[in-house]
């Protein structure tokens, strides 16, 4: 048995999702910007797609949907745009962040941060959630922008965007919220949460990879992040990407239908499955389950290196994640765990399970069995989990 | 019958690289910097992707290919990384290019030009190229990047890259080349050419949309444009787009096969349309044929509105481009043709027909047959062409 558990990295393209897109590659594969039937065939899929965009986050006529290549896009024109707009041509100079936002918002900041701008990190308690009594003292007359991700992609703790909305509104300040982790696991609606700029990526809603978007709210000014020839009313230049944008669309349209699935029946499983590790002795699972997206589990098993886990799992046909950077294949320690004031033994130690609409019981339960031989046997050879408790011995 | 001739806008994907994509989508859908199966059971294509992307351009080992999601990535980056390595956290201050770039170039040296930067466009000849000598004169001490295109999108007109590339290494100047229209149509050799930088986009070259690339010569260092998690040995962050990458890479091995292909049958096709044409009086075409790639025609029919052309065609089933800004819809004059010489008028009347390898001889005959006619009807109709050649009245 094959299960996939890391859903968070990025999840299989729903296949209703696929047959919509298929069209758009060999048969109706004009530029939709050109004045033929070649290109204007696909304008009602790309009307259709974008309306379903629209109503996938309760955006109104007047605000923008710009489609870009993906959310790390998103999260780099928003945060570079308002440099440009707001600090370097105008008398801002601060933007406040958290210490565990995605890298394509954290290294944005830093890059900001050699341009001189002064960036707040905003620290997380230990369930990975921001006070927002720091946010409200962080704001200061010149602060540009607050960035905060709607959910955390390694916890999958969900932040208090609706109250963070508010102040920003407050106070004035342009919000943008990364929600990439959030679409498609619990209800987004930008009107009610208030926010300015928001970021969504299709792959991880079972939408196709190299597709996402930026919300915009109604005429918010933004500089382009890519210049050139004008598409999407001068907000993104380059050919429209029409399958993918097809896919992206049915597929919002989808994970919103599905919402309610998500609720209970991933829910379900997840809690399930969690429940599990944690009839397992020293298991630690970061946060409540009631404020975390339905999906998600984020665990320390004591004593094991989070990579020696997955190569365990990956024999067993089960792949998951350590939580750690999405690109590195290395060592390397969970930076929320870390955030959240771990100790660095124990950051070492975290392994990410991430479920979808299409993880079945059958899967779970398969999951269940493995992961606790596992932790059995790799207790059993660790080095800094020297005791075996009577729960492993029994089990062996 | 329908007919396309707007390949330089953009083209159909070639079946084949369709085959190749496919299981990547609803199957081998993992992330690929994932420590599990899921994400490394798509290793292989994409190690055989890059593959051939490198055979393609004749990359060396040592430099880097790095994915984007379209050339408008690749020339922002480019232009803009440049702006901040050389010139912001540097002691250059100027990036040479030329009046018919890309907008993907031009409007991003507009965007450095309104931050400082100068930027000198090199005019273009008669045939809508640029002299090097010019070049030559331009470069100075602080000049920090020179960026000229392989081949112009509107003209089809090849530009002297060897010799541009020789000039830029003999007098130490990064070149940086956008070659999106000479990917498929002729040979393209970075060593020959002896470029630091190359853009191009897989759609051009019957690859699917969203999907393409930046050649950077031997570690030659360039800072990201997408911050994030690392990806592509922290050249740009951003999941990988599996299916495009794989997809990309079969559309470069089957156009660098179809060469011979392009440069015979492709051009006979579009010298026998070109010949059709300039039977008709008053027709004027951009460059000569030899100095041109294979496909291209870039037309004035003196007296018709290159929009109304267009709408004419497009009732016949013709599907043709005005040559002009790639994202209006608006009636614009066509600014190469603007930047060669032609008077406002002339520059209306633009008409750019581009083939590709999936275009038929019976296609050809049709098109030559529909677009006779419509230069007769309209101009018969034009207030611009006010007389009625002997040419026009035998054929009515
Ligand atoms: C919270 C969050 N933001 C942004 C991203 C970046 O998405 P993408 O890789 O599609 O650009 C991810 C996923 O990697 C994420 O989990
Ligand atoms: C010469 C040239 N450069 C760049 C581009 C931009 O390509 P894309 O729209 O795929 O980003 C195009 C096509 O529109 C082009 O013809």
């Amino acid at each position: 048995m094959r299960v996939y558990l890391d859903n968070n990295a990025t999840t299989i393209v729903d296949p209703k999702v696929f047959a919509e897109m298929v069209p758009y590659f060999c048969q109706m594969y004009g530029n939709p910007n050109s004045l033929h039937e070649f290109g204007s065939e696909s304008h009602p899929a790309l009307r259709k797609a974008m309306d379903q965009l629209y109503a996938g986050i309760n955006a109104s006529d007047e605000d923008d949907i710009v489609i870009t290549s993906c959310a790390t896009e998103s999260n780099n024109w928003v945060i570079k745009s308002i440099y440009n707009d707001y600090i370097l041509n105008g008398d801002k100079d601060h933007i406040i962040t958290s210490e565990v936002e995605h890298p394509a918002v954290g290294a944005s900041c830093k890059f900001l941060e050699s341009l001189g701008v002064k960036v707040t990190y905003l620290p997380v308690n230990t369930d990975g959630v921001i006070n927002v009594e720091d946010l409200k003292n962080a704001i200061t007359d010149t602060t540009a922008l607050v960035s905060i991700m709607w959910a955390n992609n390694e916890t999958g703790m969900i932040f208090p965007i609706e109250e963070i909305g508010a102040i920003c509104k407050e106070r004035g300040v342009l919000f943008h919220t990364d929600a990439v982790q959030a679409v498609g696991k619990i209800p987004v609606d930008v009107k009610k949460a208030n926010v300015d700029f928001l970021s969504f990526s299709a792959h991880k809603f079972h939408g196709p990879k190299g597709i996402g978007g930026l919300y915009i709210r109604n005429g918010q000014p933004l500089s382009p992040f890519f210049h050139g020839g004008e598409h999407m009313g001068g907000r993104r230049s380059g050919t429209l990407n029409v399958a993918g944008i097809v896919g992206m669309g049915r597929a919002m349209e989808l994970a919103v239908e599905a919402l309610d699935f998500e609720k209970n029946n991933v829910r379900r499983l997840r809690d399930k499955l969690e429940d599990a590790l944690l009839q397992i002795p020293e298991m630690m699972v970061v946060g409540t389950k009631e404020q975390r997206v339905p999906n998600t589990i984020l665990v320390s098993v004591k004593g094991i290196e989070g990579e020696a886990m997955l190569w365990d799992l990956n024999q067993s046909g089960i792949g998951a994640s350590t939580g750690s950077a999405c690109a590195s294949e290395a060592l390397e320690s969970n930076p929320v765990m870390e955030a959240i004031g771990a100790e660095a033994d124990l950051a070492h130690t975290a392994l990410r399970l991430s479920l979808s609409r299409f993880t079945t019981e059958e899967e779970i339960d398969f999951a269940i069995d493995v992961i606790q031989k596992a932790v059995i046997r790799l207790r059993a050879i660790s080095s800094t989990y020297a005791y075996a408790p009577s729960w492993h011995v029994s089990k062996l």
